[in-house]
C-alpha cells in the first residue's frame, strides 16, 4: 500500500495569496476488514487549505478506488489518508472525516486534523 | 472574461451606518468543466456585509448566467466571483461558497472569504 | 410607511432581572417589490432580548400584515422593521433575519443586529 | 399557582463530583391563553448541569401536566419553570426552552439560562 | 455489574503521536428500568481522542449488550459507560452521550466528558 | 358528553353539484386516558366529501377542544368524532384517523371511514 | 370578481393527439378571510390534462395574485378556480387541490375534481 | 414459547357494527438471533380490522416484550405475531410488518396478511 | 433541433422475453426560455419497458446536454423527448415527467406517457 | 459467472400455506462498469412471496459480495439477480429493484418482477 499516494496528481493552487477551503465527499468509499475480509463502507470528506498545491480530483478518485481490495483497519486508513496527502499538497489546513457504515449495529467517525506549524507562527 | 464584472449593477446601501448580512443563493449556477466540455451544476450562495454599495439582484443574475458557456475550474471560478464583487462593491466582508454536483461519485465545495483590512483596525 | 410603529403594543417584562430570549417567527409575510409591483413572500425571524418592555404579539402580526400592499426593498425592509421595533422597545440585543423567497432563481436573506451600548459596558 | 414546586421530586446526584448534562425534551406540554381561554401547545426543553439533586422524571412529568388548565403566558411561563426549578434542583446551570406552536401565522420561542454564581468564580 | 469493563478489549493506537477523534455510535442500546423492571432503549455516542489504546470494536458492542437486562438509572448509567472506558483506555478526552426514548411523553438525553488533566497542561 | 355535537356548527355546502374533498387537520388534540388520567395527544385528520353541509372550521375547533378534560380510549373517541359530524352533516363520504402519540412506546392510528349507502346506488 | 377569468390567457395545446398531464404548483398564494379581513396563505396546485388549449403560465400567476386582497372562503375558491380554469380551457380533466396553512391549530385542504363526459364515453 | 398469548388481554370493540382499522407500531421490540445470540431490533406494526374484540395495549406491550431473550427467526416471529392475534382477536382482517435494523449491511421486512374467510363471503 | 435524436444510441435488450422497468432520472437539465432568453432548469425521469432496445446512457445524457442553449416551452419539450425516445426505441411502455424549477413563483410538472398499442392486445 | 448461485443457501419456508412477502434491502451493492472499469454502487431490493424456500440471508450477502470485481451492465445485472433467485427459490412472486448511484448526472434504476404462473391459476 505504500506506493499508492504516487497515484495522486496536484494542480497549481491558482490563488495562494488566500487562505480558503476546498472540500471534497466522497460517499462511494469501499474497503475490505482486515479480520473477515468483508466490505467496509464509508463516506470519506476530504478538506484543506492549499498552500502551492491542490488535488487533481480524478486523480484522488483514483486514489480512493486503490483500496478497494486491500484489508484495512477504520483508524488507519484515515490516518493513512491524511498523510498522503499532507506529504504530496503540504496544505496549510487538512481534516479527513471517514464516516463509516454500521456494523454490528455500530456507526463509527474517525476525523484526522493537520495543521502546517510554521504557518501559524506567521499568521 | 474579463469583462463579466461589468454586467454587475449596485445601489447605494440604505444602513451604511449598520454591519448587517445579506446573504443571496443561486441554486441554478451551471458552467462547463475546461477539460471535457460537459457541464457542470453548482449552488452559489454569496454572504456580505455592505459598505457603501450593495449589488443589484437582477445583474447579478445575469453575472452568474454569462458563466454558462465558459470552461472554467471549480476553485478559479470561486475566487474570480469573489475578485470581482469586492472590486465592484468593495464590501466590509464578504464569503462565496461554490457546492458543486456530484462529478465521478464526489461533490466538491470551494468557500473563499475576504475581508477589508482597514475596517477591522477601526472596529 | 412611517406612522406603522403605532401599531405596535407593548406589555411589561415580566422578569426584567434576567437576561433571556424572546423569539417570533412570521412565515406569512409578505409584500410588494417596488419595481414591479409583484408579490414578495417571506419568512420573518424576530429575536431579541428585552429590556422593560415586551411586543404584544397580536399587534406585532398586525405591525407585519400593515405591509402587504406596500413597495419596499428588502434590505430596506428588514432595517425599517429593527428600527421600529428598537425604538418602541428599547431592547438590550435584537436580531431581524428576513429570509424572502426565491425570484429569478436566487433566494436573499437580510440579517440586521442591533445590541444597545450602555448594558454591554456594565455586563 | 406558587405550590406547583411541590409537586416537584428529587433524587442525589449519583456523580457530584463531575459537571455534565442532563437533558429532558416535553414536546406534549399544553396550557391556556390567558386572555382567550384556548389551549396553547409548547415543546419544553430542560437542560441542567446538576449539583447535588437531580429532578425525578415522573415527577417533572407531574409539575408539567399541572399547568393544563392554567391561563398564564408564554414568557412568564418558562421564567417560572426556570424559578421552579433552580429553587428545587440548586444546579449548577440551567437552560429551560419553550417552543410554542403557531397562533395567528406566528411561532413563538422563549429561552432562559440560569448559572450559579459562586462556581463559576471557583471553576 | 463491576466485572462488565473486563469485556472491553482494546488495541494500540496507530497513530499515538496525533490527537484524533473516533466516534462509535451505537443506537441498538437497551437496558431495563430499576422501578419497572420495563425495557429503556438509548443511542449510545461514545466519541475520544486515544492515547496509547482504543477499543475494539466487537467488545465494545458486547460490553453494550451486556446490560440487556440489568436495571440501571440513565445518569448512573452514562457515568458507568465514561468511567469504565476512562479506566480501560485512559484517553485524552472523552463524551459518551446517551439519547433515551420516549418515556411518560419525555425524552432525556445525559452528556458526559471527561479531559485528561495533565495532557491539557502540556498542550 | 352525549351533547357534544350541539357545539358543531355548519354552512350551505357552495357547490353540492360537484363531489369534492374537504380536509382539517388538527395536530393539537389532547383527552384524558380514561384508565390514569394522564393526558393523551393526537392529530385528527377528518376528510370528507359535503353533501349539503359544511362544517364551520371554528365550531369545529371548539368541538374537538371540548375532549380537554375528558377520559375516553383511542377507539370510542375516533367512532364518537365519525358519528357526530355524521349525523350534523350528512356527507357523502367521512373518514376520521387518529394518529395517537408514543405510549409505552408504542403510536396507535384508528382510521373510520363512513359512506352514504343511496348515494352510491345512484352514483 | 366574475371579471377575473378574463386574466387569464391561453395558448394552443402542441400535442392535442396525446393525452398528458401539465401540473403547476403555486407555493405563493395569499387571500383575506371573508369574516376577519386577516391574510390566508395556500399553497394551490394545479393538474389538468389540455384538449385544444393550456393555460399561460404569466397570466395564471396574475390571475392568482388578483385574490390578494379580496375576501373568500377556502371552499368557494377552490371551486371557483376550477370554474374560471375549466371554462377558459375547456380540459379532458382537472385537478385543482388548495392547501391552506394552519388557521387556530387546523389546516386545511379542499381538493375539486372535473372531467369532461364525452371525452370519457369515447375513450 | 406456546404460552404467551395467555399474556394478551382484550376488551369488547365498541363499534363492532363498522369496518374500521386500528393501528399499533411497536418501533422497540427486540429479540436474540437464534444463530448467534446476539440481539436483533425491529418495528413491529400491527394493522386490524376487529371483529367482537380489540387488543388491551398494555397486554400487547408485554407480549412483544416477552421474546426480549427468546432466539427466533424473522420469518417465524411475524408468522408467530400473526397466529396470536388471529386466534385471541378472530379479527375481520390483520396484518404484521416487522422491519428488521440492518444486520450485514442488509435490512430485512416481513409482511403476512391475514383475511377472514366467511366475512368476505357475506361482504 | 430535428436532428438531436440521431445523437441517441442505444444496445440490445438483454432480456427482450420480460417485462421490465428502466427509470434514468437526470436532475441537471437546462435549456433555454423561448420568450426571455434566461435559462430554465428541470428534472426529467425517463421511465420505459423496452422491447429490442435499451438507449445507452452516455449518448442519452449528451442528447439531454444537446438542449442547452436552445429556446423551448416546457409542454413542446416533454413531448419531443418523448417522441424521439419512442422512434428510436420502439418500447412497450414510456413515461418522461420534466419537473421544471420554480418561475414566478410556481413550479410546472409535465407528464406524458405512451403505450405501445399492438402489444397491449396481444398480452 | 455463471456458478454464484451454488453461493445461495435456503431454508424450509415456516408457513408455506400462506402467502407473505419478505423483504431484503441491500444498500451497500458495489460492481465494476463493463466499459471504464470504473466501481458502480447500488441498493439492491428484493422481495418475494416464498413458497418452499427461502433464502438464507448469510449467503445471499455473500453471492451479493461476489459481484464486487465483475463488470456488468445495470440491466443485465437486475435480470441475473433475479433469474439466479426464481431458480433456486422458485417462489410465488419475486420483484428485484437495483437503484444505482447517479454516473454523469443520472441516477438509474432497473425494476425487474416475476410471477408463477401456475399459482395464479389455482388461486
Amino acid at each position: 500500500m505504500e506506493d499508492k499516494k504516487t497515484i495522486l496528481e496536484t494542480f497549481e493552487n491558482p490563488n495562494p495569496n488566500r487562505d480558503y477551503v476546498i472540500t471534497h465527499e466522497a460517499p462511494e468509499f469501499t474497503s475490505l476488514c482486515p479480520k473477515t475480509g468483508q466490505p467496509d463502507f464509508a463516506n470519506i470528506i476530504l478538506e484543506y487549505v492549499p498552500d502551492e498545491l491542490c488535488v487533481e480530483l480524478k486523480s484522488y478518485k483514483f486514489y480512493l478506488n486503490s483500496f478497494r481490495n486491500d484489508g484495512i483497519y477504520f483508524e488507519a486508513l484515515t490516518n493513512k489518508i491524511t498523510d498522503d496527502l499532507v506529504q504530496i499538497l503540504n496544505p496549510r489546513w487538512m481534516r479527513v472525516t471517514s464516516e463509516f457504515n454500521v456494523r454490528g449495529g455500530i456507526a463509527s467517525t474517525i476525523e484526522v486534523e493537520y495543521e502546517k506549524e510554521i504557518d501559524l507562527d506567521e499568521e
